[in-house]
């Protein structure tokens, strides 16, 4: 078995993060460490339960407790205020207490939910994330950040409350649709562009070892996404110093894609794929980057069969819901962009005439 | 006016308690401090609203930000998912985002419920409690414990969040209900009881005093207890050392009562202080207190017309509900007990016989 460990460094609250193939057997194994539990509960979907259940749940039994399993609806289902009091309805039925271990078992949805929960549940219990998708392998599962869903809210409740473990298995990854599969890709080229060129170089070489998620590639590019993750985290948990910020590359236009679509039909995958399209763009214009470079980053999602620009949404849309987002986030308008592919650099309120230029011929008809 | 500021230190989340006669007209002026706001939510109660709301809303508007009013049921009402689903809601249509401020305008259910409210929205905004009951004025507000109930489950949704600023207005117990003055003092015999033996001999004296509400004797009564607590929250914040665990004094028993009562009928002041005679009954039986140090406890409730015994509830559902809490808390059932007067002791499991004995005659028939 082949397991690479990665640490978050947050004191009392850091944490490992094991990604190896064949890991989710060994669930109950690695949860032994945690010591002074009396209720386990599985939060998961019933499309997972069915391929992973019994192994995870088998495994958790065997060293000792029998988990107590809740289903709740898949995907953004999973995020409302109702799953939400119910789950926590389950768990005081279940008479967890302030020991209790919450284990999330699906992909990042499944894991806001369960991170929400975990941080709100007599004022904090343990959790444990065992992601079973690409997106949250890389992202969603390290860092702490838990989310519900508001009518017309996105992430609009939430926490950050970390994980005590993460344990990534390249293995399930091979279940999973292809179309979702693209949407963590999209999330790994990220990575590279923002943060690590040699990521970007192994991501642009291994075209086909990564599309066909053969087990070394894989796990080699996942343990370098979440390792840059975990210093990120470290050092500016809450997203208060602006380096976490950087994560948000092909976010701040990618957002404003989701919301106008309205969270159907395009994937979060899709949606940052034209951002990073478009906020390289951006990041030319401004000096930022050379056209070799953006045309470099428009080919790596093309070859990824990411999508390179959004039709049927106007570019004032895009600019509209991308001012929304600046409310929320406290005035200002901020992009991370790369600085040259590898690196990158967060910029507040670039020209607004600038922005809009960077969005033509990528949204729009 | 005068005004006592008493510094709960918690690095940067640390804040000041301000204790003072006529303070609420002010709090304009003290928010000014806190800049970069575009929305300020006031959440209360409609009570409360018709007493203090033209003081409270207008001195926030003076200070540049027409503030949002969010009216909460009453009491316990505040505190249901229901409730925080519509508050949140109400945030989100007046377009609050990150930078947003919450003001709490009430007692303690609307304390742990605008808590809540700060400690989710947004992953977390910033929190200033105005607590018009003397109970939340020298403890809920204090500490950052926010909370909502489940059916079945009082406090069992939660987080801890910290204010950036309690303004405690003695001048606004003058409309609060006698029985809920005596509540507050119930907490404030628990800190001279458990802490510090020259509040507890203030409020013997000053019964006249403090029962009539005059403001210098109450001004300092409030910020001897808001000292106390913020000496325990600032080193022990999350309850995780032991430390803050004293203040339970009263309330192992205290809670049990409550339940036993569907939280009806008897107060939060009244079940503590049947609590602290039953407590103090186990602190002499285990050789922490003498007769005398017990009999000046039953004493001092007693003239302060609060109740020293509970009929119409079995001794046996006391215990009960005491081992059902006792799991809940990770497996040990503990008490604060006073080890002489002014002085507290937590005490793990004591044995199950003499928990018996100490609640002979205090509860039951």
């Amino acid at each position: 078995m082949h397991l690479q460990t990665i640490r978050v460094h947050l004191g009392q609250r850091g944490y490992p993060i094991k990604v190896g193939s064949g890991v989710i057997a060994s669930v109950g194994q690695e949860l032994s460490g945690l010591s002074g539990t009396s209720v386990v509960a599985v939060i998961t979907v019933e499309g997972i339960r069915r391929l992973y259940g019994t192994a995870v749940e088998g495994s958790i039994a065997s060293s000792g407790i029998r988990p107590v399993v809740i289903e709740v609806p898949d995907r953004e289902g999973a995020k409302t205020i109702q799953t939400y009091a119910e789950v926590m309805g389950e768990l005081l039925a279940a008479r967890a207490g302030k020991d209790a271990l919450i284990v999330s078992l699906g992909g990042g949805c499944v894991g806001d939910l369960a991170g929400f929960v975990a941080a709100t549940y007599m004022r904090g219990v343990r959790l444990v994330h065992l992601p079973t998708t690409l997106l949250a392998q890389v992202d969603s599962s390290i860092g702490g950040k838990a989310a519900l869903n508001l009518p017309g809210g996105k992430n609009s409740i939430g926490a950050f409350w970390q994980p005590c473990l993460v344990l990534s298995d390249v293995d399930v990854l091979k279940t999973l649709p292809q179309r979702e599969v693209r949407c963590g890709l999209a999330e790994l080229i990220k990575y590279g562009a923002i943060m690590d060129i040699r990521l970007f170089e192994f991501i642009e070489r291994e075209k086909g070892r990564l599309n066909a998620l053969e087990r070394e590639a894989t796990l080699r590019a996942i343990s370098a996404a979440a390792r840059l993750k975990a210093k990120l985290v470290s050092v500016d948990e809450r997203e208060a110093k602006g380096l976490r910020t950087l994560l948000n590359f092909g976010h701040t236009v990618g957002h404003a894609i989701e919301a106008a679509m309205e969270y159907r039909g395009y994937s979060h995958g899709e949606a940052i794929s034209v951002g990073m399209v478009a906020e390289t763009r951006l990041a030319r214009l401004l000096g930022l980057c050379s056209d070799d470079e953006a045309e470099r980053l428009e080919r790596i999602i093309e070859s990824y069969g990411l999508p390179k620009r959004l039709e049927g949404v106007s570019k004032e849309a895009i600019v509209d819901l991308m001012w929304h987002d600046k409310k929320v986030e406290g005035g200002r308008l901020k992009f991370a962009l790369p600085n040259g592919l590898g690196r990158g650099i967060v910029v507040a309120d670039p020209p607004t005439g600038t922005v809009a230029k960077a969005l033509e011929g990528v949204v729009g008809d």
